[in-house]
């Protein structure tokens, strides 16, 4: 008889539980690890309110670190009882799409997203680890798993961002919603050199953290519409580039708005709640002539990138761990999914041990 | 009594004339040039109908090419006599934009873009050239006036349509619509390595340049949805990028559509004529997450990109004469923009001499 | 009794052997490919005379195209009897260093050289394809072997030199030597946009194929230094980029002396056969400060981009079989191998059958 | 008669001195400034020993700061007592290596540094700007000059520096040399988003400096051959990037050794003091064929990248005047010039004010 593992899967539309399920056996190339740490995502929060199509009873998670508690056959390089963590997106590292270094793209859109959505999540006692040659990612030693588990998604997602916002040191550059992953892109886009962070929040907790985290400036859009208050404190040149971290459309426009020509947005915000198109609004976007740019990401995969953000968090250049506002066992991880989609008692992250 | 000139100007919304005006003098950073050749563009049939709030009055044209009459007293290293081309657009090469590499935004958005809008345009007998020395482009000796001419916007600007499209060798690109902007992208995406071209047209003449040009394969839009006929010939897999010349909202949607996860949209056509913001349909644009990239620009200003220009022309790589369909005196010069205006008689380019 | 099949090994230093070997099988994520068509490359040349240390016996070759034999159990969307082309390099793919784009330094310098380097090669009736999924590229039906075969080294290597060149449309460029890497960077400068292509060559021979595949002038270093002859060229000004694909001390010293101020040099020779260490001449090197840059390379890995060369060769815009002057049977792999060797008879490539 | 002023400059080589000169007049285009604060740069003792050839008389300095005195005629943009810094290299903005982004090379190699070497410098009580629309960089008023003065040559060196080393965040460097334009490249590549960095150098306060400036780890090269001390740092691996801060054929080879197959090197070290060729050793360059590139620059020029880095100082996030180690006033400027061609009592960079 298998031996068995808790899960947490999703019931049914809006309803989440805690299953039984086997401990699953890796495939040739595959790990399989025992969970220590988890994330809960504002990702499957929408998944469970039914923004993707995924079979009832499938797992949830996909910010997951562990200790390795099997290895496939082809597996070479890592040992079992190491600790590791691993990326929210796990790409097959093969196809054409990875080859082109799309990875969150792999074998086609969004591909490279495969827990929950594809396969089994990893908010669970134990999960398996698809091309684990590319996507384990050994922790140091002095790196705690509560930091650790901050590179699986929302790090290397914000960072992403600051990425796609092709920063030059000293540009200016406004972030729309300080949200876990916004507050990530305010550590990523101070840590590559931004001059002058405009972070849009209006509540205080946020802010807090979002100066913490390197902002310059809070702009409150419950005081104005933040394009305005921006242009006004930049004398009406606008930003160098903008980042999108709210997934809406109003938002969105106002990254549009708020650039410069020649500006850069850079959207990580999940546009799946709003069903209407986004728009470009024609003076904003130049009638199409302003030299803007658009990016648009999901969290890039594999684990080189992840040991690179290891280094940031052993250095003390980065301490994601104060979005950490909430900490629950396993047995009470449905009271934690529940508060995190009431966004109630200021949550940000709430962090599930095992 | 001061020596003058012809010029072809805005008469009103709708209406151009020739007129007499004084032959310019130049500032010291300046140039006057004695037109030898000219092309009436499509911008200024948009600036006739009122696109651009323009002084009645002011002269037309910002593709011309000439021999410099005078120089002012702060030029150095070019002669009266030297045979030059000046591009359409003629930054000052010095504030922050031109710094930044945002030649066209010299000042702000569109601000490197001042024939017509900003100063008399060059479709005229003498012309102003700012900021000479860096805006002029002495034309080689074994090149005549009627190809070089093409170096001013045409090939400028649809070279910056590939430029923008971030083409690795091989790759599958779009191009939507082959006016002699769309024409030029085509050549520029040839020109850079593209491995498969689909042209969209439905003019035969066109077709038959986009093909002579470098495309592969001709969509012709009336034959059914372009995007799903190139998605038929890439076995769904769509484009690696998307060049959009035309300026519409369905062509814009398009190339969002046609493009591949990480896939390139870039924009070049003028979206001034539809007073509708642009769409981002949201399963094509990834939920804003699948690596796609819009690029937006208006043709990079200054000499050096000419000279670049000049090499492809002189050593035959580029050959663009074949836009030129009609050839008329500045004498007729009224019955050209009347052509060009109502696009009859299958003209792409005409080309206006001195 | 396992099934033989003959192979081209190193039988001792300056000597090759044909042998019998088992025909091998594929290890889960493997392939084993029967060879059908193969060039003999100059590394192996210069592997067999000593530079690398391999052990005798070991099979040359790393050229081959063929039909897929078998499959290891983890491969899919593959079939057995589809022709493939395999890259001269095969990487994991997985290791921190494909993971950061550098396929051919798959797990350390040089790393995804496997190919008679690391395992056997593939001038032999069949050889093993490793990470299968990444290394098996598809040859289209309309294409032939006897021009795919040329995107497994050549043009994957000089593209890449063109690539590190970093050209912008219209640049100038030099290309020293003009074997059968040099020729291949010759069209890859010229299929990326160059506007003056440069070839240094001395052999007729070798001087009309660069001419053919895109040269503007050739300069023959046996009239003189072919720096100052392009200097002179250029009316003092140098260079764009220069490609250094000879392997020689003198010719990378060249290529930093021809080039501009902000200028790139792209290394594709092989620089193992002169025991000194490179020199950069600190006058045109700029005393350490002119913008220059160095590139160093080996030929890329991977299925995706043999996939975007052959887009190029199917639509005709690349054709590299000028380049192949002698075609032999396996039967006579010695003699062609020792032709290579002596490099008689203006030999450039030749084509082995199968 | 003309109103006059001091100015230090070379007597001959080995001497400086301080003489009257004429108080200048700006050109069309030119500005004139007072100086209100000056550092010594290390180059114009290079300059004064000989390096250059430099006419005597000829005024030293180029990293000045002060108040516009007058305005040439064709300068708009700026008020006379406006505070303003001026970039160590101050190009034209119009030449063809303009156009293309290479300001420091404005004219030809290194010709964007004109003061002291094609013009009077700046350790005057006033001095021309040339460009002045592009070259002068107004000082935020909350932004004093002994801050500003880095963003002249200090800061924008060092910043390029950490620009052409390619940072991806989290990277490992290496910076040879900690003196002023070594320990603003420290501030660089921390600001830049490296993960871990390692600073070579053997003085205890320019270490003490390093460490406080954002390196992780001081490699003392007294305490053996740091290549080796980095790479037991490093497990074998070796750094992402080098940068050489340092000018000696020694350090320069070290930067080579020390990266890992696809890793860069900067140059940023002045080599005009070793007469012989610098070095590539063959296996730490991989043949020629391990992804490494090397880049060479120069301060980049122009006012937009200034006010980049203001934005950087007055945002606090990076404070360069702890390497003020000594200040004096324009009357002892001989002593400062003396103190920092000694380099005795621990200078780093002596500050003048006037």
């Amino acid at each position: 008889m298998a031996a068995t593992m808790r899960a947490l899967v999703i019931k049914e539309i809006g309803a989440v539980e805690v299953v039984e399920k086997p401990i699953p056996e890796p495939g040739p190339e595959e790990a399989v690890v025992r969970t220590t740490a988890a994330l809960i995502c504002t990702s499957d929060v929408h998944t469970v309110k039914g923004a993707l199509p995924v079979p009832f009873g499938r797992t949830l998670g996909h910010e997951s670190v562990g200790v390795i508690h099997s290895l496939g056959s082809a597996v070479t390089g890592f040992q079992e009882g190491q600790r590791v963590a691993v990326n929210a997106v796990t790409p097959c590292y093969r196809c054409s799409y990875c080859q082109r270094g799309f990875t969150s793209q792999c074998g086609g859109p969004l591909g490279g997203y495969k827990y929950t959505v594809q396969t089994d999540g990893n908010m669970a006692e134990y999960f398996v680890v698809p091309a684990a040659a590319a996507n384990l990612a050994p922790i140091p030693d002095n790196l705690p798993d509560e930091s650790a588990v901050y590179a699986c998604d929302m790090l290397s997602t914000g960072f992403m961002g600051a990425e796609h916002a092709y920063l030059q040191f000293g540009d200016t550059v406004a972030i729309f919603a300080q949200g876990p992953v916004g507050l990530s892109a305010t550590i990523g886009a101070n840590l590559m050199g931004a001059g002058r962070i405009f972070a849009v929040e209006s509540r205080p907790e946020r802010q807090e953290l979002a100066r913490r985290f390197g902002a310059d400036e809070i702009i409150d859009f419950s005081n104005g519409d933040p394009v305005q208050q921006i242009l006004d404190l930049t004398d009406g040149a606008g930003v160098d580039a903008a980042i999108e971290a709210f997934g809406f459309p109003q938002t969105f426009e106002a990254c549009v708005r708020v650039t410069k020509a020649g500006g850069r947005v850079s959207n990580i915000g999940y546009h799946g709640e709003n069903p209407n198109p986004l728009q470009l609004p024609l003076d904003a976007f130049g009638l199409g002539m302003n030299d803007k740019a658009i990016h648009t990401g999901l969290c890039p995969g594999g684990s080189e990138r992840m040991e690179r953000i290891f280094r940031l968090l052993q250095s003390g250049r980065v301490d994601p761990t104060p979005m950490t506002t909430h900490t629950f066992g396993f047995d009470d991880v449905e009271k934690a999914f529940a508060l995190m989609t009431s966004k109630e008692d200021n949550i940000i992250k709430p962090l599930i041990t095992f």
